[in-house]
């Protein structure tokens, strides 16, 4: 059957104006009079609905006008102008085939339903508008976000999830094992033999792909990945999810500014290309979740976004400790309230702050002259805090292990990263971007578990 | 620094001809004599490399021709044509800045190393031409694939990994925890108390999203997935890994023919892709990895697929049963000498194969009227035998229901997929692409872990 997509009427309306159509969608809103009836409705394809005027000339009249919400039809009719109306243009119906039916029970009545509740039931929840804009906004990140770097000629590396070392150091990992735990296989001395295990060893999944990513820098030049990633960290709280998505673009030769240069191209250019693909879920989030949306958006998007030092940040900030729960001072951590204060209060756009002490930063970062900071580069958005972190990441073989052993890392564990500081290193850099933290960031939702189609957290794995 | 990538002197040789220009990368071969020297270098981003030439006049003129392969060097020159010679251009020196130096013990010298070596130093093999151009063949691939699903207005959706059910049922699983397996939590039964774990249950990783897929096809039409997905097979096979890559395409108000002009419409558009971008990737693997590649890629490119029953194939194979290891017969499984016999014997281009036997397909695809077949669909083509399995799915909540009854399904595990049929169902229909096995289809490479940047096998997690 040849379906025309609700998209294409509202996107090249003049084709199909006049002419015989068939459409195929879920029934929002069912209106049924005596004579005649209105159908609102939905086919997942374009945000707005379509109206459908249905006569009690149809043989299935009376059958039409009881349907559910959320029943499936197909409708066959004519698209017709309606300049008077609130929709451009609505179909008269010739026929309307009731595809499958919505039971009694369907859970999404005409009412409004609270996040909470709609979370239960994660399977219907794209069907209502808010998760609808949602997860277009969500596929439509993820494109744009492929798009920017394959323009750019960046290599798309998918690193492994599960993996052999607990290197990263990032977080709590997740155990992968297929021993059978009611009857674990023991070594003589009574621990449990891995050995015995799928891949022989104790294996985890992942918190990042950074080090894998570093080796392919080192061969492509300009990589990222973008995959999940995983974090066993008892925190329920909006902001944590235990498997999510991340982008991490790794560069060689390319310093800190450089980094930053592409970070900020990259947000921009996602902005836009949300505000260009979907301007009628962008302006739905700005009207009915984060009034003020579009207009921080469109603002970060014309910006040059500011450039400062950790040690600049914190002077600024110093002047303000009264005001926060944590006051600052050299060496400390940047908290959320620091770091909204810097980029909603003092420069009212994004701020990349750089040069951290190197205490507070990872191993792998580059160690700066001056002994005291690394080449650190957090970006920090209006509305969210840090969305970016990144780094130029220590290219001498020497300094990178007397940093390990100063922490007291596995030199073992990091053989095959060492090697890249031994084969041909080059300055590079890169970062990391939470994909569910820029969707809230590009959505206003406040919630990780409503931008996650099946969101895991502590206590939480359904379907 | 503003550097120039070697593929745009390749791309756009004219804008650069004549000029000063800096490029970045690494040394695959010095040749340096009393007076001058040649350097091959390649910086990642173009299969070919770029020949500088540099002379005594060099500070470091000594040094540089004692370069080790694999070093890495800034060059600032003059970009020259060389119509005489078999490269199109070359760099006139002025500076050779050593950027990284590449230690003696280098693994990667000029002779040629076998891929089972190159599998132990995963880190660095994308340095190898093989390998430069398999993964960036896979990063092309995986853009043209989102390309070609966000073009036609498919919503990408991100199945979970950690999943709560082994309800797929589609292999063997790994486990998820995080207790503690040398000190395991009790129930009073002295069972392992998996309210404990993480997630209070049990949990495994993923074999499939497409259970989680329909549900997204049941609200934006056209969804498709593209995740990792994972399988604890004990098969050391060259076809087999534990952790790989799927792309899953749904579509509601889509019956098994369109489900394969879809697979059809993907299929060309990503080999039509590779053969525009990587030319010289895809020249190279047909001349030193799979002579006849590019013949066998373009004839798929530009077939019809045939469309046959599964019947029809028996039929057809039957009479070659003499032949064959597995004899074939109505009701059995079709194996790879089967499927390569269709596809590359009977009828020398891709083949559909539908309606198999139900008893050898999943229970949610869709019984046929006849009562003995389900709407299944196998694409299989030239040099690999089947890529693509699909089907159109029960729609039917009675049907479903007794299917699964029939083979002892817990019914309480699909809860959320019997909704779908509940809440207006619609035909619909959807398949999966092993993302691998494409990509030894369009590069002829052999073995799936010389086609995963860090493979994962039974008794291997390197990296």
């Amino acid at each position: 059957m040849d379906f025309v997509k609700i998209k294409e009427l509202y996107r090249e309306q003049e084709k199909f104006l006049g002419q015989k159509i068939t459409v195929g969608g879920w029934v929002r809103s069912v209106r049924g009079s005596k004579a005649f009836g209105f159908i609102v409705l939905n086919d997942g394809t374009f945000f707005e609905p379509l109206q459908i005027v249905y006569h009690d000339t149809l043989d299935n009249f009376g059958e039409v006008s009881k349907l559910n919400v959320g029943a499936a039809v197909i409708i066959t009719g004519t698209l017709v102008a309606t300049p008077e109306a609130k929709q451009p243009f609505e179909i008269q119906a010739d026929t309307v085939e009731i595809e499958g039916a919505s039971a009694p029970d369907y859970p999404l009545q005409k009412k409004r339903h609270t996040f909470e509740y709609l979370r239960t039931i994660a399977h219907l929840r794209p069907r209502t508008n808010t998760f609808q804009a949602v997860f277009r906004i969500r596929s439509l990140t993820a494109y744009a976000i492929h798009k920017f770097f394959q323009e750019r000629g960046f290599v798309y590396v998918h690193t492994p999830l599960i993996t052999g070392s607990d290197a990263e150091g990032a977080g709590e990992m997740f155990r992968v094992t297929t021993l059978d735990m009611e009857n674990l296989p023991r070594t003589e001395e009574g621990r449990v033999d891995f050995h015995e295990d799928f891949f022989g060893k104790e294996t985890n999944l992942t918190v990042s792909g950074q080090l894998n990513g570093e080796a392919y820098a080192q061969a492509f030049r300009d990589i990222y990945t973008f995959g999940p990633t995983f974090r066993a960290e008892n925190s329920n709280t909006t902001r944590h999810a235990a498997e999510f998505w991340m982008i991490e673009p790794e560069m060689a030769f390319a310093d800190l500014e450089e980094n930053m240069n592409v970070a900020e191209a990259m947000l921009k250019y996602v902005i836009g290309y949300v505000l260009e693909e979907a301007l009628e879920e962008m302006n739905f989030f700005n009207t009915f979740v984060d009034k003020g949306l579009l207009d921080r958006l469109n603002h970060v998007r014309n910006s040059e976004f500011v450039r400062i030092t950790y040690t600049e940040a914190v002077e600024l900030l110093e002047k303000n400790n009264q005001n926060f729960e944590y006051p600052v001072s050299w060496g400390s951590d940047l908290q959320t309230e620091h770091e909204r204060y810097l980029t909603e209060e003092i420069f009212k756009k994004p701020v990349f702050v750089t040069n951290y002490p190197k205490e507070i930063k990872s191993f792998y970062m580059k160690q700066n002259p001056d002994g005291k900071t690394v080449a650190a580069v957090d970006c920090l958005v209006p509305g969210i805090g840090e969305i970016i972190g990144g780094s130029q990441r220590e290219d001498d073989y020497e300094k990178l292990l007397a940093r390990m052993d100063q922490l007291g890392l596995n030199r073992a564990d990091y053989e095959f990263y060492l090697d890249l500081r031994k084969y041909g290193s080059t300055r590079h850099s890169g970062f990391g971007l939470g994909f569910e933290r820029c969707i809230m960031y590009l959505t206003g939702m406040s919630n990780i578990r409503d931008v996650i189609p099946f969101p895991r957290t502590v206590n939480n794995c359904e379907l």
